[in-house]
């Protein structure tokens, strides 16, 4: 280590002509709460090629406490994460038979099809759907609901996403509103958030099995509510498909702006 | 090297608790065209107590060519950054005697005051001007338009900051908007994209010294209309007060949401 006024405490700059590469191409975040569903998701990355030379995992440790919420776990992963891409799951996810390379084709499409893309998913709502749409969600999935379930076309753009899988650049990520907080609607904050960084959110195809339910617990309709009071003064009228369900934002008066 | 297939292959999670704080105190990144500008900075950033103990300094190389613009430089040197605060700045500035320790007790204050600050700078528009306030900027700066210039309270919430010094957290950052571009309006930008995530902008003393007069070049116009016409969407009706002059965002019909 080098002593004040020695030669070593000298500033060297580091001139910078482009985007660096240079860690894994995976940062894999989850939030944890059971050891057991975490070691299963933690198997099946690693059976499907997601391994130690090519990814990184790290855990928002949940296990003995509610330390993080929804919209809080993933600034300190961030700040340690390396990998060019950096996903957010949750610990109830398992990979099928689709797995890194998969994943590095799909997302290589994504960025010649949309270089403003921010946020990938595996479920989410269509992006701004006209009202003689049929079908409001694209996902490719397997849940307790029913085996490969797919809707819409993949890929394509989205304007939320389930959080059980969210995807972003490490170099450009997208976080949760601070004004927001809880377990619930932070996938689609994140996309609304894209959104209006002018960037786009999309759902990808990336089969696999996600064990929860996405319980609706009493915190659900508060956290919906606050969702609702925010974005109503940004996007007056609009409806937007949650895998969880639609929510309007009320059209009103504009607020004063003095 | 691990081979694939050998024990090192095999992932080895990260399980965290908290926020980690490993790296520089600040990582300092320079939009640089003149190396002469830079050497000056460099050399008054030194000289007031940033080192390469403490910082590390990073330039978007812009010395032989226009590779970078005010929109696109930050997002490859965040990939590069490892300091707990990331200061992005003008080459044309220069540190007088305020310095590392200055900086690092406005921020501390600042953590305390208003914890979901997102930005801080050195000069700004007020935070949603009442019409009866009679300053609506906010600075402490030395330039061609005077020396030891200041006005308004500081520390103080704004809406705009000038680009010559902005400052956010590592593990948090505000990155300008993609559907727009050009070397201009971006301060104003990064502050409305704060807002929009729930966070706060805010104008520390922090006296330094901008030799730029900020040109208005032919491209002011187009950026000024590009702004306008984004922010005309989410605010309509609000006027924003820059370093650069007042911004209005015109009222119009809600836009249809179908």
């Amino acid at each position: 280590m080098a002593e004040p006024d020695s030669p070593l405490s000298v500033p060297v700059p580091c001139y910078v002509t482009g985007l660096a590469q240079d860690g894994p191409d995976f940062t894999i975040c989850a939030l944890v709460r059971s050891q057991d569903k975490y070691d299963r998701l933690l198997a099946s990355f690693y059976r499907n090629g997601f391994d130690a030379l090519n990814s990184e995992f790290l855990v928002a440790d949940n296990r003995d406490d509610n330390r993080f919420d929804g919209h809080s776990w993933q600034e300190p992963l961030l700040a340690r994460a390396k990998g060019r891409f950096v996903i957010f799951c949750h610990d109830d996810i398992e990979l099928l038979d689709q797995g890194h390379s998969a994943l590095i084709s799909a997302l290589e499409r994504l960025e010649l099809d949309a270089p403003d893309w921010l946020l990938a998913g595996v479920a989410g709502g269509r992006y701004r759907p006209r009202k003689n749409n049929r079908v409001y969600l694209r996902m490719h999935i397997s849940d307790p609901w029913g085996e490969n379930r797919q809707m819409g076309e993949m890929p394509g753009r989205v304007e939320t996403l389930d959080e059980c899988f969210i995807l972003m650049r490490r170099s450009r990520p997208v976080l949760p509103s601070l004004d927001l907080s809880g377990f619930h609607f932070y996938g689609p904050d994140l996309c609304l958030q894209a959104e209006l960084q002018g960037g786009s959110a999309w759902a990808i195809d990336f089969h696999l099995r996600h064990h929860g339910r996405g319980t609706k617990d009493a915190s659900f309709a508060d956290c919906r509510d606050r969702f609702i009071a925010k974005y109503a003064r940004i996007f007056p009228g609009r409806s937007v498909h949650c895998t969880t369900g639609i929510v309007t934002f009320p059209a009103e008066d504009p607020p004063d702006q003095a």
